[in-house]
């Protein structure tokens, strides 16, 4: 087993086989030594449980969960795209992460460390990444939370 | 004629001239393999058919058409700075979609896709693309979509 | 003194620190020839000057002083990343642009140029960059403006 995925099963962390793709976009494009992978949803076994804005509709820890399985989604469509081994992924780059948030809600940073502190669980230094945190008032599908991901690879 | 110009006369589609550098950005900037494209509005004629929030002001067909025409849009900037030869493009690597979406309005992916096709239609497997999309609570000129690209080029 | 710390001098306009790393996320990560540097807001000397949305709880004249502001602060990262040489920038490639809007706001773009203008003030035709300029309806800590970069390094 690589390191990563020992890292993983150590940390509890399953990964989902990635989503297909369902249109004319594709869940992740190498170009280069960099992988770019699309916005991805909290979608866990199927079903999406955070919707509407933070916090009116989904509470703070909640989205923090929400934002958390965004970022395992993004790691199982990295794995997808890089053939299985994700010890190819030198460092993760940058996150943009997305909150649905009502006026007046300004801890999107609080939010975006969900998935932020899991990349450092999971790949340590290499994990750390430049990201931008912002509030918006519509995501896909109700969704409190869409992160898209760009990776280092080797 | 070169391939994707061949494409584009197939398709119907009459790329305009690239927008000029109204200010102190530029519509794209190439880095090494990578073509960065500046937010592109639906701008037709000199004219932003579609305007306001989807789908109270704008409906989501017309704001699929829209994105469609952001697309073309986008290309057409991608061919200026490629100094007309867009059979440099190796592959559609990024869109990022923005969507001035009412509240509870959740299908941005839908109004994206008008973008997408578009891209598949002109470059074929090399114009799948990942693809960030949100929505937003205003963009400029009271667009109802912007989107910006990133393109691998040879 | 290198020629860009010497023209910011010209500028009257003085770096500050670069903030520290404060969680899982960090001001800048280099892959290859890309510095990407996260979201930045507009912090001069510990304070947030504008906060709210744009143009009911900041004006627009204070966002675009504001979005120059975040670029100066995304200078500093950018040197700190760079071991103090921001000579090494080549290019600035992308700047993502959000501006916290009231329903109805669209001059988005107007407020970016605050940073626009900064860059090419700076590093002069190399400072022409691709830009994304949104509307959101919130950000972290009620910013009014939010902005993130990508340079090309040498």
């Amino acid at each position: 087993m690589n390191s990563i995925e020992s890292r993983l099963k150590d940390l509890g962390i399953d990964l989902p086989d990635a989503p297909k793709p369902v249109a004319s976009y594709v869940p992740a494009v190498r170009t280069g030594n960099l992988l770019v992978v699309s916005g991805q949803l909290a979608f866990e076994d199927g079903l999406l449980a955070s919707t509407g804005a933070v916090p009116s509709s989904t509470s703070v820890e909640d989205a923090i969960s929400a934002a958390r399985r965004c970022a395992i989604n993004g790691i199982a469509v990295a794995r997808s795209a890089l053939e299985g081994d994700l010890d190819l992924i030198r460092r993760v780059v940058r996150l943009g992460v997305f909150v649905q948030s009502d006026a007046g809600f300004d801890a999107q940073p609080l939010v975006a460390n969900g998935a932020s502190d899991l990349m450092v669980e999971v790949f340590g230094e290499a994990g750390r990444h430049a990201r931008a945190a912002v509030g918006v008032s519509a995501l896909p599908l109700d969704a409190s939370v869409e992160i898209e991901f760009m990776f280092e690879v080797g």
